[in-house]
């Protein structure tokens, strides 16, 4: 080797390519210098022995919001923080303006915003019904960003594109070269069940439920599909959460459209028997589902229909989240990407044994070839960003809001024990997490541009 | 690093994982020691320039014949010589015993026939209509053996289960955790049709084609996919030649069966318009068939549909070949396990311009997931046998039978243009080709034991 | 025979159920008093000879417009006459009212345009965005309507219901045992689409095809039968025009639920090359598609996939259609109640050789079914309406839309030369063709009150 | 008329195309002469009085063994007799000849063997494997034979035709304008369990089912359409059991292929449970099956997946059928001629509610249709053969044995409570049942060459 390494992880097993190998991961300048036989690195600096533990590429947390001038009460920053925590050694979070501001400007905006960021972050532009999607889309390819959201409900809220918006931003998207994503509900018929509910003065979370059936989202999925076919658009489907949906990716996907589905922990592990458990806190969107959309989305994701899981972090303080006892008034969303990692890890790899080659794949690879990462990022191979976890199947520990760092002072999975937990963790070869404790930087992190988008690396 | 690498390839495009990085391999005690960024490898005893060219893990050719007391004129030693002048580290063949012979005792028949190999060989046992399934499966067990080969046709040579008979094998199969293999076309069907041409003095080699319909093909795949579904067995089906064929081994993958198919060069590059050209050369089962085939399994194999290729190496000389103006009687098969890797690394890698991850994945991780040998083989990392290969993109040749070494004095390719070469390999750290130049010795090949077979890692 | 028959139409090639027999018809006090064979009826009033000549049971149009205060100009009454010379006996039409009017008075007001009325009517009624769902399904069952017409389009002609008010308006629907139409193209798509091309000065009939294309139809008609599904409603599909819409109905009905689809002679013999020769005429919506579209759609009316035809109906002066040279100006439809039953008759039975059984199911049989006129309509069998035509198959004739009666004067069949013709017709036994000459008199025809809609008889 | 008709049944609910009419149905020279309103049919020699009961076209059990040289205890004209007294009143029976017979000799041995048959008959010819496909086929098509019927299954019996042998028999059939028919089980998969079933000395009729899996018929039955498609040969499918049989067949229908799927009483009534009822006596096969598989085969029936139902009849005496302890020496088959119409007019029509019309088309009209019997047979309609059967809603019996008329002394309905009753019934005019009595005389059946088969009327 040239010089003394910076840091050599010792007999891991490790996750490289789909296999897991017992090695040495060498790490040198911020990069993966290279993976060797236990035993055969040389001296370095820092030596961490990672035996009996896994150690992955740096997981990354694509499904992840934090506040853009409203909604939200996390800051890029704060939200960074807790993702950080939770193992995530990368976020892709979504970006919109304040009106009158030009793409360009609110990517500088945010990417200033994570100036003291401990961990990489990047970012996913929205695409709204009055912006103007060429130049959000040139000005998103000149800083970066190479994913483009768009909303299929929340008309309301001022979100939804229709149709013909949708198909037009997706034509434009295609032409760039770009990625679309879509959040994919029928708005039209949530908005027209809300209002009938609220009529009825049917206000109450169970209430909630019944106004996004799981059908609008298997329709919205099967509409988003066929627009972006006819488009000619690779399509990022986030958070599918149903039986249905998962059903209409993997069709699309067996006639070799390019459609990549994602999925949650909150979807894989919990059911809408936690409406009446958590009330108002569990108010997101998809709601939480029926036991058997559970059972199909583990399927999902390991015959490889659904190639992601990313956390949708959407933290409000548990006030907000309470304000009102009229559940349409409490605002959409949960915390999570601190449990992203953990909960995959406990309840794919750990209770149900996936391969760590699985969990690699839905939380670090897949991610990182969707979004034009790879292999900057998602692998652990020589030339790669230092991006690595340490897992230590052997912890064993219950989730509590208190111990958690978002703002978000709740988390949907309270009480659950989990088996194994990230311990240590580095991105570009800087420490974030040293057994177990969070000891990173304020600005080691640095913003990302992404590449051209690619296709996950399926099961 | 312990002690002085034995040798170290520097700077190749190295497939490790599903990613293409610029790395050395370092090599140990025929072993890979480790991957490294270019130039942070120590000194060796050997050291090898890859810049520019391709490294991958060695090419396992998993479907290949050899004369086993009967049929075929190379014998396992002159297959094997063939195989690694092509680039193949390991082979994976095909063995039946005389009369009278246990399982076990055909191994060790065979096992000491390959004292001579120049590189490594596993064994595929065939389960004839007369054997008795229970003992050779828990024979083959014994010696390694964890894939089971049944034919669905060629009753009148002794070979074809009948249902009932392939029903009773896959159970036992399956039971023993072990893998089928068919042959599927339709022998019944087949041997009428021959019959009908014989009679009617049809009896060229363009007729031998119409005599094995591709509908022949597909209905045996759909059959043997549905009792390997009702055995529980998992199942793997040789060289696919149809569309239609494809097709089912995609729709039973897309149902989670767990069902492999593989196919071949000659399906790949080849149509039944060879027939004129090649004569009786060309007789090989399935056929060649259509254009629209051809396009139709690359499309399957990019797709992930097909997993795996294989050569269906089937040596005799062409004196045997053209023995007979009458094509029933001419012999089935043609050599191949010499050109499978230059052939599927020119027209797919650089014609098509398919990643060398996608090389690596069809010619070596999948035969070796498939087939129980991974991750020993099939994979660069830390650990794994030390199987390499370097593929040079700059060499320009024409396949001339003249330069090829099976004692099969012919081949299918015979004067085709190919890009690119595999130029230098080892077997666990041992030189097989060295500058192009086969310089392997005799004997440093070994038998390998098949583990429990595995499932491919799809496109 | 209780007493003289008032007519027997002798010897023709009846179709009854789904045979072709030679057999007398027998008629008294306006229903079908008997069906014998040939020289056995007893003498009647008044004796046809239909030998060699198709009788078959009453033609239905069931989508048919006319002017409803606004749109079309038709009134009902010209327009069921123009109906009635192309051999029509009953016509099911779209009403809608003025704003402010009950459902009640709508139909009503409309019974009583109908008052002159030459063959019997009924109606559809519409279902618009503003329109109070429940108050006009109870008043359209109270007065005999039991389909309920839905635009997926036309946001800006103030006729499309969103998808929210859409499934509300089928459960309301499905509620009352009736069943919803659909005219079925995405409308947000084509109004962006129409905003692109007008903007872009793209305003001529040519550019008007692709603001409408495939996609949008297939797009709509696979929402519809989803959100059907789910509000457990029957669905009728207006007027396919596209091979995947026809795909999208059939795998519908291939799964068991209850979708009928229906299309038009228009996009079974015209394609989207009329557009340079008709101009603005053939601004029609869906548009004429692909000749593939068309010959798909003959397969899907053969197969049974399809299960109806109606004319769309539509009727404007020339004068209308041409006073802007933008085609996004120019009013939607083209007439075609006159030529359904004789273009069908030329094109299907004599240019295609389906069966006059095939036409009788189409024309008659299901409609009738479907709308709830059966077994009172749509068969010839004792006790049914008198309701009969017998088609000539040795006349030829040319399409010219001087010869038709629709204030509508021109046709989109211009110059077509048709073999075979309707020559005489009964509605209730009263007369309207007798030998190609109309003597209906003003007022034999009646509203006729729906019951609850039943399904097709397949092909 | 002309002339006093020989018979008017008056004020039936006559099934008449696919309505159900009040109506007279008016018989003359053995052929239908009208059907017309009630009340209006002149006076007659006989007049029966139907009110209150249904009146179908003759119904006709094209599913029919009697003793041909060997196997079955009833002759034809037995067999025939006992048909009649359930209302059938025309029979397709399989015919095959002794070892070198000519079709034409076996043809004429059976028609005279049936001159005293006292309903109508025709015949299918069996293709055995010995047997000239090319003779056998131009011989029945020149007696009027269209329908040809081959074995998958029962290889030990000399009966089945392997693959090849099949594919040239469907090759011959579809050139001659034919119907190929197939018994679809894999007879080596079940010959095979059977020997292991016997070896492990289970030969206990539970045991049976088990030698005879649900998949076995599921395979045979797409093996079979897809040879049928490559043939180009229309193909009936007898005595479809199994969910995935039917499944099967609508599959291939929905592409549009010519196929046709039969099932029996005993699978949409019985289910395995009945092999302890009823021990070797329902030693059948395809065997009884499982509950879901009733209902999937009344699903089918009632969507027109599945087109006809025969009975099977296979009838051997109790003695025969209960000589050995060991199921695998008992004959196949159990009676069921008598009790087919009886059967399905309790369970289909009285109970589940299904149309009489529903009733007609698949005993009846469809039958009639796939057999080349229509129009002659199979509707009500002038000019058909008087074939009619008056079915009274009024009755409650309950089968016996005892009560039946095939040689066959038992019954698997045995007990069974039936509603509804053919209770009189005629062919070509001529009396079979008169009021429940049986009064048929010797040799009123005639002899019925079948035309060129078609395709059924789909539910």
């Amino acid at each position: 080797m040239a010089g003394t390494p910076d840091l050599i992880i010792r007999g891991g097993m490790v996750v490289t390519g789909g296999a897991v190998v017992e090695a040495d991961v060498v790490v040198q300048d911020g990069v993966i210098a290279g993976v060797g036989r236990p035993g055969t690195a040389p001296a370095a600096r820092e030596v961490v022995d990672a035996s009996g533990k896994h150690v992955i590429p740096g997981a990354i947390d694509a499904h992840f919001h934090f506040k853009t001038f409203s909604l939200h009460d996390d800051t890029l920053e704060s939200a960074i923080r807790s993702a950080a925590h939770g193992g995530i050694t990368t976020v892709v979070g979504f970006i919109r303006g304040r009106e009158g501001m030009t793409a360009r400007q609110t990517v500088d905006h945010f990417k200033a915003e994570g100036e003291k960021a401990v961990v990489d972050f990047a970012f996913h532009l929205n695409l709204g019904p009055h912006d103007d999607f060429a130049a959000h889309i040139a000005d998103g390819l000149e800083r970066g960003i190479t994913s483009f959201k768009m909303f299929m409900a929340y008309a309301r809220r001022g979100f939804m594109l229709d149709d013909g918006l949708l198909y037009r931003a997706m034509r434009g998207v295609a032409a760039a070269g770009g990625l679309a994503m879509v959040h994919a509900e029928n708005g039209s018929i949530i908005d027209r069940l809300e209002d009938e509910f609220a009529e009825a003065g049917r206000r109450s979370p169970v209430d909630f439920s019944h106004t996004r059936p799981a059908f609008a989202e298997v329709e919205a999925i099967r509409r988003a599909i066929q627009l972006a076919e006819a488009a000619g658009c690779p399509l990022y489907v986030v958070h599918v959460s149903t039986a249905g949906g998962c059903a209409a990716v993997a069709e699309a996907r067996a006639r070799g459209l390019p459609i990549t589905g994602e999925t949650c922990p909150q979807y894989l592990t919990l059911d809408d028997g936690a409406m009446a458990r958590f009330g108002s806190l569990a108010k997101i969107a998809p709601p939480l589902r029926a036991v058997a959309d559970r059972h199909a989305l583990w399927q999902g994701l390991t015959r490889g229909d659904l190639s992601t899981v990313g956390s949708d972090h959407s933290p409000y303080r548990r006030t907000a989240k309470e304000a009102s006892a009229d559940i349409f008034e409490v605002p959409f969303g949960a915390p999570g990407t601190e449990t992203l990692l953990p909960v995959l890890y406990s309840e794919g790899v750990l209770r149900r044994g996936l391969s760590p080659a699985w969990l690699a794949r839905v939380i670090s690879e897949n991610p990182a070839r969707v979004f034009g990462l790879y292999p900057r990022k998602g692998i652990i191979a020589p030339g790669a960003d230092a991006d690595l976890v340490i897992l230590d199947p052997s912890v064993r520990w219950t989730v509590r809001a208190a111990d958690l760092h978002s703002v978000s002072d709740y988390t949907l999975f309270e009480g659950m024990a989990l088996l194994g937990r990230p311990v240590d963790s580095w991105v570009r070869g800087q420490r974030v997490l040293r057994g177990g404790e969070f000891i990173a930087e304020p600005g080691q992190g640095r913003y990302v541009a992404c590449a051209a988008p690619g296709a996950p690396a399926p099961a």
